[in-house]
């Protein structure tokens, strides 16, 4: 059985240890150009709950992965997150000045600056994931490559924010709604889960079925939440712009289907995130703790 | 002896070959999102020289390389390139209307297009990279990722575009000059004959210093032609707009160095290329021709 306070020691452990990651696998602020480089560092480091690199340690603590692989996964996985994040915060996608509490990078620096810190933060990405002596066989290494550059692109998180940019004020149905978030936010976070796992073996057909409804779940979930949140928490929670997608007439889980029962469906998928894990017993319990994160949260 | 009329041919068979196989490994323009895959296609495709897979398949024959690795080395590459030119277009780099002789990405379709079109090539560079069976060991697909994603990054391509906008209006000193360009544009040319090597085998570190030799000299060359075409050519000749970077206050070699220097410095950079290729014999045919084609060309 595991105990949340269990569970908070082991998130505060691997968040301390990312965040020493992250610092290790960026340029130091010194190298030319030191510009770019401090605000890449700007852009990734004391930011955030670090959810995508808790899915990659949780699921690599299912199957025995080496820990410098999941470090290395989770900073690559984390750094293409970053830089979506500055990217879609620039004037030309939704304009956004506050971020993590922070001003978002084209406000702290400048446009171009913004620009190149995203760019740079994707190539870092699959350097700190092909760099260095990781234990991890090549086959997997490869392997995560692909699936991670598959996440990221067209067909996974930047083709879903295509689509969020081309929907605002269109009303769009429910399944239209959940295949844009599942590319978008969903793409990223199954590929957390993909990765961890990788980091240890080739899953079998059973586990990555497994993981890929856990995944689902938890990625519904987390956007599900995240609707309920920008109706319902203030800026100074969420450390970004509250009732931003309202007022920019973008549909939402609360837009379409009301605060209620938007709360209940994250319920659901909260039990859904944890029936498929059923097949691992207790060795999955760190999963099954972020999904439980991923819906309680309050920012 | 190669004839330039051989070179002719086989430059030309390259072209079409490697336009079918961009067009080949981009998604198809049905798929969704439709508009983002259709300005993907628009960005990479009836474009430019191929510079970059020319240098690939000419590295690769130099030493055997399977020709499905080659296609997919030459298409990462020129994915990157395609997307740097892209990004370096938009309002907040370049700010330029005209490419290849087309509107810019973000005039024919808008912004926030271009800067995901951008970022989705970014990711489908490295997915091509390691996707599908292509006849190299994994290792050296691990070491084109690593190679390739360290010269797009903050320390390559991007850190050159870094150091570029930050040189507006400032008196560069040569080497200052030279090592911005060994960035943004020699990475990318350097990581072309790399990956073409690699996709054969491990060059031994005698092979690996005379390729770096012949590369950097090429990719110096490259620019320093780049900057006299700039200075002498119109507009329909180049594809873009010329005269920009003497507009736009940017230091260049014919700012620095004058016009006559400057073509003595390209001429003196072409010969280095040549002895850097001594040890490969006639074997090495192709890279010469094309740092001939480099110098000599007049857009």
């Amino acid at each position: 059985m595991t105990s949340q306070s269990d569970f908070g020691a082991w998130m505060k452990q691997v968040q301390a240890r990312m965040e020493d990651a992250l610092a290790a696998f960026l340029p130091a602020p010194v190298e030319t150009p030191a510009r770019l480089h401090e605000a890449m560092r700007y852009a990734v480091l004391d930011g955030g709950k670090r959810v995508r690199p808790l899915l990659v340690f949780a699921a690599g603590d299912l199957f025995g992965a080496a820990p410098e692989m999941l470090e290395r996964a989770a900073a690559a996985v984390e750094m293409i997150h970053a830089y979506s994040l500055v990217h879609d915060d620039m004037p030309c996608m939704d304009d956004d000045a506050l971020r993590r509490g922070k001003p978002t990078v084209h406000v702290k620096y400048d446009e171009a600056t913004a620009l190149l810190v995203g760019d740079a933060l994707q190539s870092q990405a699959f350097l700190v994931l092909t760099d260095g002596e990781a234990g991890a066989a090549e086959a997997n290494r490869l392997a995560m490559v692909r699936e991670l550059a598959h996440a990221s692109g067209s067909l996974g998180m930047c083709g879903g924010q295509a689509i969020d940019l081309a929907s605002v004020g269109l009303p769009l149905a429910l399944d239209e709604l959940e295949r844009m978030h599942r590319m978008k936010t969903g793409a990223l976070l199954r590929v957390s889960v993909v990765l961890g796992a990788l980091a240890a073996k080739l899953p079998s057909t059973a586990e990555a079925a497994a993981l890929d409804a856990y995944a689902k779940a938890v990625g519904l979930a987390f956007q599900v939440v995240d609707d309920v949140l920008d109706a319902t928490a203030d800026s100074s929670t969420l450390g970004k712009t509250a009732g931003k997608d309202a007022a920019d007439n973008k549909p939402t889980y609360v837009s379409i289907l009301g605060l209620d029962r938007s709360q209940a469906l994250a319920e659901r998928l909260r039990r859904d995130a944890h029936e498929a894990l059923a097949p691992f017993g207790d060795k999955a319990r760190r999963l099954r703790d972020i999904a439980d994160l991923v819906v309680q949260r309050k920012a």
